[in-house]
């Protein structure tokens, strides 16, 4: 098994952490990097604030292979990313001919205020990433993806950034749903885990329609080693005659 | 207009890294931290792991007034929130008899066994916290508060949580819905901003039934200075002939 590669979100945003917006992207690109054999160590969530974000950056992208920020890159006062990730790496902003050219495009004619413009401001020496919703591109410096914060945008830019990512071995999980409180087979679980080291097994509690259950889920990159602890889960269940169905998620 | 308190959230658990599930808790606890007059001023979301947790925790209560910590205290192998947490603290962990007698009283009798017994650990000196809901109890030490995982559990220890936090003046906000473009408005956005220092205003875009919009937020502690905000955004958009609507959110 190669070791997988790691990865961090940097979350920008006032609006997630005074509670106005439920954060999405997370999960989004989650899903994404598992999808790519990508493991998602950390995530974190700063302020608008110069300080706030260079320093979360620079710590970010010195620890993990790659880092994704969201959010801070559109056309007002509140959208400074663009120079925090410059600062951080000791670069300056410019103005990407290539991007002018795409919002030229984008824009009916003579629409093309200062704001608008702004959104061509990339750090010196990145690779644009294509924004087929609105135009204004994101952008790569090494290690660090500067992306949007508009999650349908986000969302329509991935096929171009995981395009930029190494294929590792995905990172799939199988989850088997239970109906049994977790504490009841906690230290039997936990047998199965330590037997089991080439996977994460996850125990998680559900209500649905009233019930308790626990979600059980097996994730790592080794197909058969996810084979064999889910096999080892349903032997634990079937002997305490605890009902459970198994879903394999990609 | 005093300082507000500052606050961290730090979300612990593989679910959220791995896009699995979409964190709640985060949003939970900003609302009830502004209400309360705390500034939540950073969220980390990092793996079931005992380094990455203790690094985060001391990096964190060392840097804001309060740390929240949701996830890992239930009783699986993947539950290390505790042991963590004493481990930052640099203090053991301790079976409290108070929580053992809330457990005794809510399992039938007989039902009490070694993995639910784990939800009565706690870090030594740590004050508990209540939850009506399943009875296993958080817990606060110094300035960190210990708090599970699950959303429902979680919502019901916040009346306890918050009633042991300083009351300051509620960080509020005021939204202007407005019907145009962020980047048409951006550069008079800037100004209005520029000339109202004691308020953060933020431009968030939307689609609505296919229409494009932009969130204007004015948010802050002082009362009066958000109405002379939201006062000045009207009359820009009012200028503009942009239709727009005032949504005050406590």
């Amino acid at each position: 098994m190669t070791r997988s590669r790691s990865a961090a979100v940097l979350v920008i945003g006032n609006e997630i952490l005074s509670g106005r917006t439920r954060d999405a992207n997370l999960q989004t690109l989650a899903g994404a990097l598992a999808r790519r054999g990508i493991r998602l160590a950390e995530a974190r969530v700063v302020e608008d604030r110069f300080e706030a974000i260079v320093h979360a950056l620079n710590a970010l992208r010195s620890t993990y292979d790659f880092v994704f920020t969201t959010g801070g890159i559109g056309p007002t006062h509140d959208d400074v990313t663009t120079e925090c990730v410059a600062a951080a790496f000791g670069r300056s902003v410019v103005e990407d001919p290539e991007a002018v050219r795409r919002l030229v495009e984008y824009y009916p004619a003579g629409q093309l205020n200062d704001a608008r413009l702004k959104m061509a401001h990339v750090v010196a020496g990145a690779e644009l990433i294509d924004n087929p919703v609105s135009a204004a591109p994101g952008f790569r410096v090494e290690n660090v993806f500067v992306l949007p914060g508009v999650p349908r945008i986000l969302e329509a830019m991935l096929p171009d950034v995981v395009a930029r990512l190494p294929a590792g071995t995905p990172i799939a999980s199988t989850a088997v749903m239970a109906w049994v409180r977790e504490s009841e087979i906690a230290t039997a679980l936990g047998e199965v885990q330590a037997s089991h080291p080439g996977v994460d097994i996850g125990s998680y509690p559900f209500a649905r329609d009233g019930r308790l259950g626990t979600s059980l889920v097996v994730r790592g990159t080794d197909a058969a080693a996810r084979d064999a602890a889910t096999q080892a889960i349903r032997a634990m269940l079937e002997a305490r005659a605890v009902e459970y169905t198994v879903d394999s998620a990609p």
